[in-house]
């Protein structure tokens, strides 16, 4: 299976550059039935699109997604689900000067040592615009699974740089300029100025996104390779500028006792979710709860130093483009989305091996 | 792919259960002509194996694998290598008691919901005793990454509790009996007394293991899904108990400044290593850093509230059995060997794609 | 992995319908430096294309193909590479008729069945259009054979209906209307009397393709699950209407003895190829010889019984629409494609897993 | 996924030499619940053995495979299933002679160029002898399709070399010494006679296996790649030796024309079936039928010509040790479990997809 290609069953395989002509994506082994089109993905899109708030990059791109199979008269097929979104908002020229340097904090570097050849404008492959097509991918998955299985699939930003907060409130985030869980007026006011002050330093800073599954099925997931922390941790740390995961209490485990961090049953169900709704890699029915944190933006306007390909070095190398302060703020739709892709496939694998376990007559522990 | 399969190309398929007959794994793809034997094997499988601390379970197993194909006169003959470890040191009539019962923060509930059954003998399948397997697959992709790479993998113990070092040293964590990287007189001293009193309190702790690799060379990994971060998370996910991993600085980077964080580079190479070897995805040829989260074993001798499959509550479930009071502290070589698997399979991905790209002749960023 | 993905390593993935809006693919690990651009692939698409010739469908497509990613500046940078190629002649008032009917011969019921929903219009993803992505995906596959390996592969129509030949000439059968092996005057006249003859009486008749590899290096190929015979087979039953293959001699060694049916070698090399240049899987270095069985075209206007969706009996259901009288005919380069992705593939994973194999200095047979 | 391993949902993997210490399997993702137990898989065993029939090889084999995971108390747990049978007679100095030589058609030589190095004894993993884990795993995908979904299989051999019959007749076959489609007494003689000819004249022959479906449920199977015809012609040319196969009319379906090849359909159903239960790919609910060439055993003893590693020539190379004269004899247990492998994974995968499909409803064609 190649690396652009994510899921066991429910697969997404994604191709596109920055700067090319266009994104695309082939969804395949969707179920049919599913009531999808253009808009419902659009909804999504437009929630990570460039250039829809002004904390984020000025590069300005409708998104626009077509549908190009696998759906016929407002429904699913079954066959493959082709989508393609048109690059409209290039322009390259801001990029010639790095042609063939390595900016520090980036894969322009990997990118040259492991293909011997990069499309440099605006990071090629290797930008973050590659995540719409996750975000196009998620929304079906999203529809899947709130169609046919009663998931629920939200998340929010809970921590700027050194601004955190202890909510989890995606319906806060979705009216907050930054996708924060808190979207007070003092904690807007906060925000506000330390993305400026970030601007104005020409720097910028990371991010801590917080996603939930509502509803997932107790039995989702696997055993051992397949566990779904394991499934989960892969697709978050896929995302671009993520380099930490976590499922439910994650690190803060560590300096636990066992006393302290299993999760209590009584008749009302379980008592707390250390575990973030998952034990032996399968979902417990509680809601499954998982933490990432983005490094900040590597693309800064503040000069580092930095090499060539030829071993020159640069010492002051700036790293121009239209980029975003904090590449945690529109990330949350990636991350739903890549929560939505794992969790569904789960979901199908599970159905496959166990579909004749007649879990219905079993007892549940209430969640 | 089932989920008791590791990779794409150097994979590995595990089976067996804790109270079952055997252990066995399945090693396809291995390069031929590697020596390997059964010694190297069990040099590895004897630093996992229980019975060999007194800071571990008391279950005594020899763990003597046996190599039943693909190795022919000392060297790896390029078809599936088997590998089988009987059971002998069973005590399935511990169980007994939890036949029907869930113990707290185990996969008991999971698996009976998932499954319609489950073996409970000593939790069956969602036994730490699978690791054996990793361990012993492990140990062959090492052979293969230093014979054939020159890539070193070590690790550590970095935090037990709420005590912890920031030392990272492999050398030191062999000699200790903790594998901690901090093997001088006081530390020892402490924490054995800190494991004491929890053996004492019927009580258990999580613990923070570190592992890196040394050597890899610069292109490993793949963009996008397949990123080596990605799949480093995903397979150490994927050990029992861990429950947060991260890359280099990892959640540090959440509240860093882009300016800080970022890795400069000048004639001498690489300035830091913030982004733990990685960028991109694709190896920059630093060393690769991991760090990983596990909770504390759910198997206390502390009672606890749970419930039976039928839904009647227990208010006081006691988990017997013979358990470690800190399951990180045998599982460096768990780490160590999910590390080797996962970078023996994505040089082996990065060979068949760009084996012809010249990267001899190209420049190479000192580290 | 999904139905509509094809490889191991060097992957293709493709989705469209026959009268959808668009057909894509995206293919991966393609390795990079391959110099790719449209023309190159057109000119394979232009063989396969509907209209090209008068023993075909009348559907006119220019099955104009547009490269999306992972071309830049002429060479494929090693990400994925999108394809795209609008579809432009639909009739789709053609099949109103058909839209709760099931064709004979067809995959109407099957597709109802399984889906519970069907996009009717030519036969939707089960048509035969499906295939041009295929030839688009070959050609990359093609380009990057002979560009690295020197691997050549040719094919040719060597059967249509009950007129057949012994000669294999793919040079001839590019100039062919037939795309058949033997060109002369005589064979033309015949083929042509027999083609127009079938029109007349409204039928449709099968045919045989034979494809071989040139240069195909000695190694390429698994043992067991993964031999190439086995991944060849499998590569050419999936194309539409293929319904028997065989490698080398196949069914007639059936009736040979083992004393005529092994290949002797002497110090000139080996002195007969009844293997099809494959033993226990991998290749031997001599051709690669593959041969497929076309079903007749099961779309023809002499009326046949059938049902449909409700039970209703339909004694005289009529297959409108624009089809070939002999889908073989045009389908030499699609068996060539599949060849060639299959044979990439194999090599990729035989250089991930034995690239330090010192071949080149061990003794080759002559071929 | 390796070489080794067969399936995507329900997967085999399997290993082990012909003169190895054991050979060995797991089994991935079989669903949980089914009555298993090691008889069950003995007595497919028991049909492949060698040792069991005059008319084939003299190494007797006991065969005897152990459980060592998955199953408990006589049913499968939905964790992976691990197989070994012990390798009890080899005789491995029959193959010192043929260290370094290669043995024409057989895999002596693509092995030891592939791999540099290779098990000489018996062929190592080239050997037939690989093939009893698939009739072990195979028993064990029969127990679910009989258990889960009513599917039957059967098969038997219709021609030994020049000796053929048009019967299809499992029953008859398993009565059959030479597991034939016709036990009549005149053909036991004709056989005995055709055998023993070979036997005297140090010769092999070919052969012709057709295996059966039966209620494998309509809507199996995908499209394109993923086709019911292409998996079973995958799975079948894995078999050793195969070199041919075909689906339904097969080859002959090349010669027809579209008016006699399609299967039309009337109040009372299908009224033929020249398509072998598959249209687009999936199973139409009738009769899978599928037919392979096996070629004759290149282990003769008849001197061929050949050479060694170093391009020696050998004028009279024998090809000693205990062989078949005819492999296709024993190998109808192998070819129905490679049929059940690829059905039972098919209709698992079709499963995972369109579960929510309201088949039960739809109007089926009689089969």
């Amino acid at each position: 299976m190649g690396a652009n290609t994510f899921g066991e069953i429910f697969t997404v395989t994604t191709c596109g550059e920055s700067h090319g002509p266009a994104l695309a994506c082939i969804i395949d082994n969707c179920p049919p039935g599913v009531a999808i089109d253009e808009a419902l993905i659009q909804r999504e899109l437009d929630r990570r699109r460039p250039g829809s708030t002004r904390f984020g990059t000025p590069r300005n791109e409708a998104d626009a997604v077509r549908i190009i199979s696998g759906v016929f008269e407002g429904k699913t097929t079954g066959t493959p689900i082709g989508l393609i979104i048109e690059n409209t908002s290039q322009r390259s020229q801001d990029y010639s000067e790095i042609m063939h340097s390595y900016r520090p904090g980036h894969a322009d570097y990997t990118y040259n040592l492991k293909y011997g050849i990069r499309d440099y404008r605006g990071g090629g492959r290797a930008s973050a615009r590659e995540t719409a097509m996750r975000v196009a991918a998620g929304a079906i998955a999203k529809a899947v699974l709130t169609q046919h299985y009663g998931v629920k699939i939200g998340g929010c930003v809970t921590a700027i740089g050194t601004i955190y907060t202890d909510r989890f409130d995606p319906a806060a985030a979705l009216e907050s300029p930054f996708n924060f869980a808190d979207n007070s007026k003092t904690m807007q006011a906060v925000l506000t100025e330390y993305i400026d002050n970030l601007r104005v330093s020409h720097d910028s800073c990371g991010a801590i996104i917080e996603v939930r599954a509502h509803g997932v099925p107790v039995g989702t997931g696997s055993p051992v390779f397949g566990r779904l922390d394991a499934t989960l941790a892969h697709a978050m740390m896929s995302i671009n500028a993520v380099k930490g995961v976590e499922i439910g209490d994650g690190f803060a485990l560590a300096r636990k006792l066992g006393s302290e961090a299993r999760d209590l049953i009584d008749e009302s169900g379980f008592k707390s979710n250390h575990c973030g709704g998952i034990l032996g890699g399968i979902a417990t029915g509680q809601e499954i709860v998982v933490r990432m944190a983005f490094k900040p933006t590597s693309s800064i306007m503040t000069p580092g130093q930095s090499v060539d390909q030829y071993g020159h070095c640069i010492p002051d190398l700036v790293t121009k483009g239209r980029h975003d302060p904090c590449v945690g703020i529109r990330a949350v739709p990636i991350a739903e989305a890549m929560m939505a892709l794992t969790i569904l496939d789960a979901i199908m694998l599970d159905t496959a091996q166990c579909h004749l376990v007649p879990r219905a007559q079993m007892y549940h522990i209430p969640v």
